[in-house]
């Protein structure tokens, strides 16, 4: 018998029926004897229709008053998952986040969780019933109900079952794992069965979209093992663990991530003076843009090019920035590009293999695809392409790295 | 400077500009210098809507997880409230009924209120603010939601007024008072200016729906001065007091209410021994009809006949009971009449008037009204007539007790 903490998204609880095939899960897991707590969000549509009668009365409102408004989303799924569930003979109980209670920082739209208490989940689950807990809740120390904001609902999944010790967080959504790329793509594509959580933030990070990149951070500092599920069909999903195995025996890669929100800025001829950087990215970094890939080659002429990406909505916003700074710091030109994208190797196993660089390169030059930038961690290596190849590369690279085969 | 409690209904809060109109008028109320605690219904058609989702699902739901369904329609409320009046700089803040805390027992869908802190709401006055709570809705002992029934939110009005020992508790509706008798049945019906809670209690139980009876039974018990007003015009609405001023020169007659809810039944000739009455009602009660006039008339053979009247939804069920009843008591028939109607003339002027009953009688007699069953009780004479008549009767009385001059 081992203790299961199941969260259902938006989806998965979207419709009474929907609600309705999410407790026929829940007793199957009972029934094979584990105890169960489940974390659900709002039904889908719910949050965005309160949040839009709050802005009809004031863009601006109060955060804390828009926690109480959003919050009722999930306690009404909680109270209908209970239903359902007492409806098939399993017993269950519904508590929203102040009655578990999660007690959160009073950073209303957007807390951090402090801490759980599992005294009345367990007495609960003791009792033989279900605790069906309101995901993206807490309540402060003045008892005042807060949110975690959007995706909230996963990390209160993860932070529970790391509080009770669960044996597995499981995670069910709309798709049946996380896969070695998006299968639109990629029609080959393949489902992971498991993956690491290094493995899954840097997927996340990229740009899959699985899993909010919040919750795969907790779980991993937790150990909280972690499958992704789909709520439609069966299967046993992937498993996001700790455990890298051995990693000799991994691949070399374990999945390829892409992203085409992002645009290219350079600065062209910057004296090669010490500061330089700081006086380029100070400013963008004043003005709440955020930086991604940074890329640096001094030139034989004492100037340097600077080049780094940035999301395509700021493009024009860094633009404007840099062609003051390019004035102030002496440089040449300032060049952009929004129509780029960048492709990502991602994998553990890349750190016991030497060449992962040079096959990922031999492969693109093979299609003709010109590499922009190259940018590399230890279990990552992306480059920036132009964004009219970006389906190309992914293909040519899930086949030059053997991914279509298990 | 006063501290006043306001209540609003669905109606009053049923859409975004609603609860915007209502904000201006707290706001004008806290201009005078008045502190201000407000209670609120969910938006209308909100609690139907929440519970039809249960319904489909299970139209047996344990009502405990119904009050967390349904209690997240006042919250709704609050919160879209509080963000009306801070847009408008009025500052509030809002309170579920556990975070005021409401402490109630735990009759889930019906509970009673057991204590009120007010704690936190006096210190959120003190701070300037104007305390926003959800009606309707408590928490018992376990930290569980619960909610008082239908109509709740006027007793959770009461309750905080006197509670707060409020200077006021002003019920906000869609009617602008409470009238001599129903304004759609005698177009010269006049707004009272006051009228007692014995009076109003009489007139609620005869069917006059202004507000809950049970809330009106709240404020007498704890003396809190009760306004009606509405919510979508000007004017002072109805107060109703302890004070019955000076008896000698109340009008004698307050008020005509009337009900077509209700449906007669008689059985004859039942023998007129001891334990008679019992052995007929005995078996209504068990079946949970109630029951509301009675009257018996011992006739001249040593047997008696006994009428009385139920809600018309529980006629037939009535019926049904009583004929089998008759054969066991060897009563000679039984008799049924769903075409019935109750008109009630209400004053505590009556206690210090003779002649009323007379009065009353003779306007009658004089449209030819027949007059089926009369019931008195101190401050109330209530007669039973066919329904076709009920309009002219109203009318009759309405004019011969002079209740269209101030």
């Amino acid at each position: 018998m081992a203790l299961i903490v199941q969260k259902y998204g938006g989806t998965s609880v979207g419709t009474v029926e929907r609600i309705q095939a999410v407790a026929d899960k829940i007793k199957a897991t009972r029934d094979q004897g584990h105890d169960v707590v489940v974390v659900v969000s709002a039904m889908s549509g719910e949050t965005n229709r309160l949040l839009a009668l709050a802005k009809a009365i004031d863009d601006q409102a109060l955060p804390a008053e828009l926690d109480v408004l959003v919050s009722t989303g999930e306690q009404v799924t909680i109270a209908l998952l209970a239903i359902a569930l007492e409806k098939i003979h399993c017993p269950a109980q519904s508590f929203t986040g102040s009655q578990v209670k999660i007690l959160t920082d009073s950073a209303f739209t957007k807390a951090r969780i402090e801490n759980i208490e599992v005294v009345g989940l367990r007495q609960t689950l003791a009792a033989g019933k279900v605790a069906v807990v309101a995901g993206f809740q807490g309540v402060d120390d003045q008892g005042r109900i807060t949110t975690l904001g959007r995706g909230g609902s996963d990390t209160t999944g993860v932070a529970l079952a790391a509080a009770l010790k669960a044996d597995e967080c499981q995670i069910y959504t709309d798709v049946d794992g996380v896969y070695t790329t998006d299968p639109r793509v990629v029609s080959s594509a393949r489902r992971l069965s498991t993956i690491t959580f290094e493995e899954m933030l840097e997927m996340a990070s990229l740009g899959s979209k699985v899993l909010q990149i919040r919750s795969v951070e907790f779980a991993g500092k937790y150990g909280v093992p972690l499958r992704v599920l789909s709520s439609f069909t069966e299967g046993p999903g992937t498993l996001i663990t700790l455990d890298q195995g051995d990693v000799m025996e991994k691949p070399v890669i374990s999945g390829i991530a892409f992203n085409r929100e992002e645009a290219k800025l350079v600065v062209r001829g910057v004296p090669d003076v010490p500061g330089a950087a700081y006086r380029i990215l100070g400013p963008i970094g004043e003005a709440n843009v955020e930086v991604d890939v940074i890329v640096q080659n001094v030139g034989l002429d004492k100037t340097t090019d600077f080049t780094f990406t940035v999301h395509r909505n700021e493009f024009n916003k860094a633009l404007n920035i840099l062609e003051q700074v390019a004035k102030d710091v002496g440089a040449r030109e300032v060049l952009g590009d929004d129509h780029i994208a960048k492709v990502s190797l991602v994998g553990v196993g890349m750190r016991s293999h030497a060449g992962v660089a040079s096959r990922m390169f031999e492969a693109l030059a093979k299609d003709n695809i010109n590499i922009q930038m190259i940018s590399t961690s230890e279990i990552k290596i992306s480059v920036i392409i132009d964004e009219r190849y970006l389906e190309l590369a992914v293909r040519s690279l899930h086949a030059a790295f053997d991914l279509d085969k298990a």
